[in-house]
């Protein structure tokens, strides 16, 4: 039973009924312009003018020549014009590309070349970086930059000014075909080698994952909004598609305090008298600390959630008790499927701190073998189901095939469930180490180390951290027994700084006589993160 | 940006990504399968009954050779064997079609011939209707009834058990194609002619607006589940959209306490702890004298919802005061989009208690004169977009060539936005009377009035009402002076009862010397309605 919409053009029942975040915005927009969408390091936005430049950033961008469903590189810090630029690219059918900003120059070149991008859209901030990548980049002709002092051209490309372009006057709404299952974002995120795979997210997926965020939130609808802290960077999905997007949805106030600092954090929540607010564990001791010299007024948080990791529960219970109106709950999730579960109930809290707790209402999660649905307490692969699992990879069949095998998202993550259907995280299954929130690929970390003279072979593997959730370790095998220990991990540590970008920096550097392999030569992992967890 | 997904089959990305209807019972049964789904007249069934009835019948009704996208007519009373029909036939991608029960039978058979139906599935109180109506359905070769009692045919036509197909064993998980815009469901709504429309509603908008509602509701998850009281039929999209799916959705209970009945009502909220509650104002009503005569425990009701109307002021104020824990919230919305607004917000339930409320977050609502969103403030037709607005009507063209156009959902009802973006109705635009949740439309209405002797003219309207939200109310202009009005008045209802279903028959009848005109000699309604009125 289909409607016969013969007398209708294709866009206006597209209009009436489709699924677009940059509708969400609209909507938002028209039922509280005045109020402050964003509060920038102290400045308010309101849904008018956050709305307003979205509209005339996606025309502009549209009539620069950019065409439906291609992607637009964002290479900004967290600010309103981040905000605007994405739901601009939404707004036109375009597909927002939001960039890691703490990789490398040569990897960012590599992303961009390879989601074919043809409009960079930065912050003065970063036209040192854009300079440097640009002449590798034929294919970028669009150059935005926002905020002041930026170049008129940069290796040739003409720079268009962002303010210019978001405050041009538009006489009529952006009105363009959007399909639901357009691709409204594209992550890149570290896969297995060292080459990032774009993770594609539909509207509807972002519509429904936001909801369920909203409703996991207990989201504020209507006169006591949501006022929303965000300290984490809007290029990962955490800050971006757990938080600031239903918050936007619903009409709430995101407050983008700046660089994380822990006072400034707390200033900000006690002024602006903040209801959610979602940090790493590594951020909620240093803000506990900072409290600790100066007590802020925390008791406007309503729900302070933790991500990556369960939390030590000497450090739960402090947090806990600094935030005495708060619920406070562990999010998990990864770009593909986010939100995956949450540690949420009380009787979970209490008795299963170190699980990730169940799946969400849209997510169904099993652990499978071979192909196969295992049995309840068995273990295998994490995998999920459910209307926000991402679209696929870009430009990546072979990974699509693997990812989607069986009619099920395979996580990476090896683990199982309890009778209660409660997750447990037991290991990960790919060669990645999630470290401060960032993916690294112990393959690519693998290959540097190994470069070092002295070493004779090495593994990387992610060990717990209280700081990083995970620890990216270089376990090496010396060539020369003359060379200390002390010395050779300082050169693996100088190396790697050379030639990484920080973050995937090893933490420690272990020495050992050998390394146990499998029959085939390779590095037992399970059984050395095993040995060096004991 | 699409993924190149060559390498998987079409059921394995769709199976890991989609949205559907049917999932969301399946994932609520993986979580809560012990919980109860539904408390039936007192009897609990657990949600991994529910669920593997649902995949029982859905497989039943493949192997009947029903095939994608077909309809399956259900003339069924609230009951948990409705729920697992209704599920059962989204997971196999077929279209649940509930059938208003309180219509006549020859408006039943032109839904059922409309549709194109083969299917229906029953109750065994309905097998006198069915045999009546069955020989006129050509179509129709499979009956499946529930309960106790059935022939062995009916018609002709092999009559299947529902409790057999229901209970047959199955091997394997229910797994076929189901795309997000694929129909989930098919009610038909009242038009302004007397011919009903079937309302297409796809898995997508089922799951937003459900997730809408849930989020609306303040829907509990997890370990204090919502514990529903829906006494309203399940062929109506508020019982069945607003209330039963989002609460199954998230894992709560439904309780089905049988007809109304405000005694009924009132214990089984006692016993059951009922958390939320939706009624009619004269639901309500008859339930806070019940409550007078014996008082329960309802403090456990957290949200109470009523529905169609705004409710008068003495009365809202009672229903406050007699569930002291409740918010007290007005829902609005059409069989097309649901929900649209709510009543919610302290402060318009305190300065706006005779407005509809705003928009919920995925509506965005105009008002439209001559293909033109209006100001503020100014009058004209309600109009909707948003991620659940209906796909369209079935088999009717015309219909939403005019509903759709603009690229708008066109309500039929007249209002204005004031400037905090509060709808406030003001007079229907189609001649649909909306009397105890049903729609009547007034031309039909009018044409048996019409034909009653004495009679010369005559027109239909609603007009508020305590009771009934709009009393069918019938103007009319007698061809005889010497009959008195109160004999005219009687021969009206009398002739409306043979010849209307009960709920279409007039509550008033009006005898007037004349009725007011426009120059083409048409009723001039607006007047009619506000004389009348005042």
């Amino acid at each position: 039973m289909k409607p016969d919409l013969s007398g209708l053009s294709e866009l206006e029942i597209n209009l009436a009924t489709r699924v677009s975040v940059g509708d969400a915005l609209t909507r938002s927009a028209r039922m509280f312009g005045e109020r402050a969408a964003v509060v920038d390091r102290g400045d308010s936005v309101t849904y008018r003018d956050l709305d307003a430049a979205a509209e005339s950033v996606g025309r502009a961008l549209l009539d620069a020549g950019l065409e439906r469903q291609q992607p637009v590189a964002m290479l900004m810090g967290n600010s309103w014009q981040f905000l605007s630029t994405y739901f601009g690219c939404a707004k036109a059918g375009l597909v927002a590309m939001p960039v890691n900003l703490v990789l490398a120059p040569e990897d960012i070149v590599w992303i961009l070349r390879d989601s074919g991008t043809t409009t960079i859209v930065t912050d003065a901030a970063f036209v040192p970086l854009i300079e440097k990548i640009l002449p590798a980049l034929d294919a970028v002709t669009i150059v935005v930059v926002s905020g002041e002092g930026a170049p008129a051209e940069i290796a040739g490309r003409p720079v268009l000014s962002w303010t210019e372009i978001a405050s041009r006057a538009v006489d009529r709404p952006l009105e363009v075909l959007v399909d639901d299952r357009d691709t409204a974002q594209c992550l890149y995120t570290s896969g297995t080698t060292s080459r990032p795979k774009g993770v594609l997210t539909s509207h509807t997926s972002l519509m429904v994952g936001g909801l369920t965020n909203a409703l996991m939130q207990g989201a504020g609808w209507g006169s006591e909004p949501t006022v929303l802290l965000n300290v984490l960077p809007l290029f990962h999905t955490t800050g971006l598609n757990t938080l600031v997007m239903p918050t936007l949805f619903i009409g709430g106030t995101v407050v983008l305090p700046g660089p994380f600092d822990p006072g400034a954090v707390l200033d900000a929540i006690e002024a602006q008298r903040v209801t959610t607010v979602m940090m790493l564990p590594i951020m909620y001791a240093a803000a506990l600390a900072a409290q600790g010299q100066r007590a802020r007024d925390l008791s406007s948080v309503q729900l302070a959630i933790y991500a990556m990791a369960p939390m030590p529960a000497t450090l739960l219970a402090q947090v806990d008790a600094a935030f005495p109106n708060a619920s406070v709950i562990l999010g998990s999730g990864q770009t593909e499927v986010v939100p995956a579960t949450v540690l949420q109930w009380p009787e979970h809290r209490a008795t299963k701190p170190d699980s990730w707790g169940p799946a969400v209402p849209t997510v169904e999660v099993g652990i499978m073998s071979d192909g196969e649905l295992e049995a309840t307490g068995e273990e295998g692969e994490i995998v999920y189901r459910g209307p926000h699992v991402c679209s696929g990879y870009w430009n990546n069949a072979d990974a699509n095939t693997a990812a989607f095998a069986h009619g099920w998202f395979h996580s990476g993550d090896v683990g199982y469930l309890d009778a209660e259907q409660v997750v447990w995280f037991t290991d990960r299954l790919k060669d990645i180490i999630k470290s401060g929130g960032e993916n690294v690929s112990s393959v690519e970390v693998e290959r540097i180390v190994a470069a070092v003279p002295g070493v004779v072979e090495c593994s990387v593997v992610g060990l717990p951290d209280e700081r990083w959730g995970e620890a990216v370790t270089a376990v090496v095998v010396a060539s020369d027994r003359s060379v200390s220990d002390a010395e050779l991990e300082a050169a693996v540590i100088a190396y790697a700084k050379a030639n990484l970008a920080g973050f995937k920096v090893p933490k420690r550097v272990l020495v050992v006589d050998e390394l146990p392999k499998t029959a085939t030569g390779k590095a037992r992992k399970h059984e050395l993160r095993a040995t060096l967890r004991a």
